[in-house]
C-alpha cells in the first residue's frame, strides 16, 4: 500500500523572534500537532513584520505544500500586518468578517466595546472562514490552504485544538528511541548500515553530554509499525553485539 | 550620519527540529549574538536533512544577506550532510582540512583515535577556514560569507564566542521596554501615533496574560540612543496621559 505524504509549512511572522527577544514555541508545537494529523512539517521560515517578506515566503510555501500555517501578527496594533500581507499574496481584498465582528462585540461587551483597533481583529482576506479561539476574543482565519494563527503559543494551541481532526492527512510518523552511553562517532557505521538494511525507515542520531559522559539517542522513524519494530530490534541487536548497553525509550 | 544595515540569515538544518522532537534554541541565541556585533538577523529557514532543500535555501539566503549561518548536521553520522550540501551549493569539492584532522587526532588520541566516522568531521568545502570549538573536537567552518556551526546549542555558542568581534557590522539595535497592565487594543492608536512621530524608531507590542490580568510590553527599537530615548519618553507620557501606569523595563 502506498500512502501519499501530506506536508505543511509554517511561516513565523515577527520581529520579536528575529531580535532574540522571544523564544519561539510554535515550531515544535505545530510539528507535534501536525504529526498526529498525519501531516509532515516540511519547512519553516521566520520573517520580520514586513509585507514584502511575508508575501515572498507565502508564495513559495503555500504552493508546494498541502497546508501552510502562519503564526503571529494578528493582534490589534500597527505592527500586526499578517492579514493584509496574506490578502496581498492571494490578490484579494481585506474585508470585515461579520461573524468575527459579532464574536469581538460579545467578547468586549463588558470591556469598553469594540473600538477601531479591536475591529482590526475581525478583518480577514475575502473568502476566509474562521478558526475558533477558546482563549481570547479574536478568531484564527482559514483561507484556502492557509491557516492564520495567533503568535502567543497558548492561543495558537487553542486554535489547533479547534482544527484537530478537520484536515486530511496520511499516516503519522511513528518513532522509537534507543539510547546509549556512547559517542556517536563510535557507532556511525553501524547506524548507517542499520538504516540501509531497512527501506522506509530513517535513523537520526542525537548526541548529548550529561553528568560528565557522552551519549546519544537514536531515533528510528517510519510510518508502518512492523517496519519500525524490525529496525529497532535490528539496531538494538547490532549495538549489543558491539558491546553497548541499550536503553529502550532513550536516555 | 547614515550607517548601512548589515544583515544575516540563519539556516537551521535538522529533521529533529521539524519533527518537534527538539526545541530550537539557536535562533534566539544567534539573534542576540548578532545584535551585539551590529548585525541584524533578517530571516531564518528550517529545512530537513535533505541536500536539495539545503541547497535551495542557501542559494537564496547567502546571496541577499551579508552573512549566512547554518546550524546542525556537522556530526559524524550518516544524517550529517551539511558540509556536502554547502559544497554542492557553492560548486566546490569537499576536502579534508589538515588542521581539522590534526585537531581531531589530538582530541581522540586517548579515545580510540580517529576512525572513518570521526574523520568525516574534518571534511570541509574547498577553500574553507576553521572556527575554533572549545567544547568538543570538531571545529566549525567558514567559507566565504557562510558560517557552518554545530546544532547542539552550547557548542554553537562556543563557536560564536570564537567569532566574536571578527565580523564587520553596523550599529547594534538598541531597545527599551515599557510595560502596562492594559489590553493592547486599548492603546493601539496611541502606539501607532507614537511610532509615526519618531522616524527611525519602531515600536512592537507584545501582549500577555498573567495572574488573571491582561498586559502588554511595548518594545521601542532604534540604532541611535537619542532617538530611542525621545520615543520612550514620548510614549510613556502618552500612556500616562491616557491614565495608565507605566513600568519602565517592562513587566
Amino acid at each position: 500500500m502506498t500512502v501519499r505524504t501530506w506536508t505543511a509549512a509554517l511561516l513565523v511572522i515577527g520581529d520579536e523572534i528575529l531580535s532574540g527577544r522571544t523564544q519561539d514555541r510554535n515550531v515544535a508545537q505545530l510539528a507535534s500537532w501536525l504529526n498526529v494529523q498525519g501531516i509532515r512539517l516540511a519547512e519553516v521560515r521566520i520573517v520580520p513584520d514586513r509585507q514584502a517578506a511575508i508575501v515572498e515566503a507565502l508564495d513559495a510555501l503555500r504552493t508546494r505544500n498541502d497546508y501552510c500555517f502562519t503564526t503571529g501578527g494578528i493582534g490589534p496594533t500597527h505592527d500586526d500586518i499578517t492579514v493584509d500581507a496574506v490578502a496581498a499574496a492571494l490578490g484579494v481584498p481585506v474585508v470585515v468578517h461579520p461573524e468575527a465582528q459579532a464574536m469581538l462585540e460579545a467578547h468586549y461587551a463588558g470591556r469598553g466595546g469594540v473600538n477601531e483597533a479591536r475591529l482590526r481583529m475581525a478583518r480577514v482576506p475575502e473568502g476566509a472562514t474562521l478558526i475558533a479561539n477558546s482563549q481570547s476574543g479574536a478568531p484564527g482565519i482559514r483561507v484556502g490552504n492557509l491557516f492564520i494563527l495567533a503568535g502567543v503559543p497558548h492561543i495558537a494551541a487553542a486554535m489547533l485544538d479547534a482544527l484537530t481532526g478537520t484536515l486530511e492527512g496520511g499516516l503519522p510518523v511513528l518513532s522509537a528511541t534507543l539510547g546509549c552511553w556512547v559517542g556517536e562517532s563510535e557507532v556511525a557505521e553501524l547506524l548507517r548500515e542499520a538504516e540501509r538494511s531497512h527501506a522506509g525507515v530513517s535513523i537520526g542520531s542525537y548526541p548529548f553530554f550529561r553528568e560528565g559522559r557522552v551519549g546519544a539517542n537514536f531515533v528510528v522513524r517510519a510510518t508502518e509499525q512492523p517496519l519500525l519494530d524490525a529496525c529497532v530490534e535490528d539496531l538494538a541487536a547490532r549495538l549489543v553485539a558491539a558491546g553497548y548497553a541499550v536503553v529502550t525509550g532513550g536516555i
